[in-house]
């Protein structure tokens, strides 16, 4: 939640943070996607990364359209969290050979970011609700919905083909 | 997912690195945990953070176990996701002054850690799969299914009593 949580002291003030917050990250994001999409072997895995990196710029505009509803500027404060995240997908990304295992640790790294979305839009949207603001509550859960809906094609992406490759590489026995 | 992936060659060894990197968050979070116990003020989420304080400890000895059926040393590597989100609660929990407001935004930063754990050991359960270890699959979803019953709790809590109390304090309009 960055570093300019002494403003803090009402919900209002909490939510207004917590929605800089993921607008740092949904940027942050939109950078690591191509290198993700660059990386990613399996063309499957590749077009998904190249959708979610399209659906990432409309739900950086719909954080916009909260903002504005909500009578604020759009602001990024720093997340450590996404950072850390991101810090992780690219040390694996950069040093796994094999593609079939890379293509498992990219799935896995994209799914750590997907919750943590899954995680702030579901509390963004409970104190929207709580502050009477129906309204921004609606607009965010269309983002929920979308990361949600990515979250699940990555766990079938990790399932089924392509580590069901990466075990053809590793598992002889 | 640390600073060691240059050695992961195989599934096998992404599973292992996984396995140390959520073993570090577990110990991490066995760290934060008592910090947030301490400021917690709504008795049910002072509680509730006791209780996963004991389960995050029966967490690690269930690690160590997949460690050991896999004929592997428990070994922790650094995990910068998790130092990025508990640095994140550390900062918002000793920032707020308001406690109905800090409540909410403590039960917003153990749904981000929680997500975090959900994320991972999905992962973990599906390589172990995999590479044909449905023993270590099957002790690592009793830790998944604590943990999502952890989030479920937090989010009851986040949209009923805490935030309800912090919609008092800052919703004159």
């Amino acid at each position: 939640m960055g570093l300019f949580s002494k403003d803090i002291e009402t919900l209002d003030d909490l939510f207004v943070h917590t929605l800089q917050d993921i607008y740092y990250a949904e940027n942050q994001i939109t950078k690591a996607l191509p290198k993700m999409v660059e990386k990613a072997t399996d063309p499957e895995l590749k077009a998904g990364f190249e959708k979610h990196l399209r659906e990432t710029e409309g739900q950086i505009a719909r954080l916009e359209r909260v903002f504005e509803m909500h009578g604020q500027e759009p602001k990024q404060v720093t997340c450590p969290a996404i950072d850390g995240i991101i810090k992780e997908a690219n040390e694996i990304a950069g040093d796994v050979a094999d593609k079939a295992v890379l293509d498992a640790a990219l799935i896995a790294a994209a799914q750590a970011v997907e919750h943590y979305e899954i995680t702030r839009y579901g509390t963004l949207i409970a104190w929207a609700k709580q502050l009477g603001r129906s309204d921004c509550a609606a607009v965010l859960a269309e983002t929920l919905t979308e990361e949600k809906t990515t979250d699940e094609t990555l766990t079938r992406m990790a399932e089924s083909r392509t580590n069901a490759k990466a075990e053809a590489v590793t598992e002889p026995a």
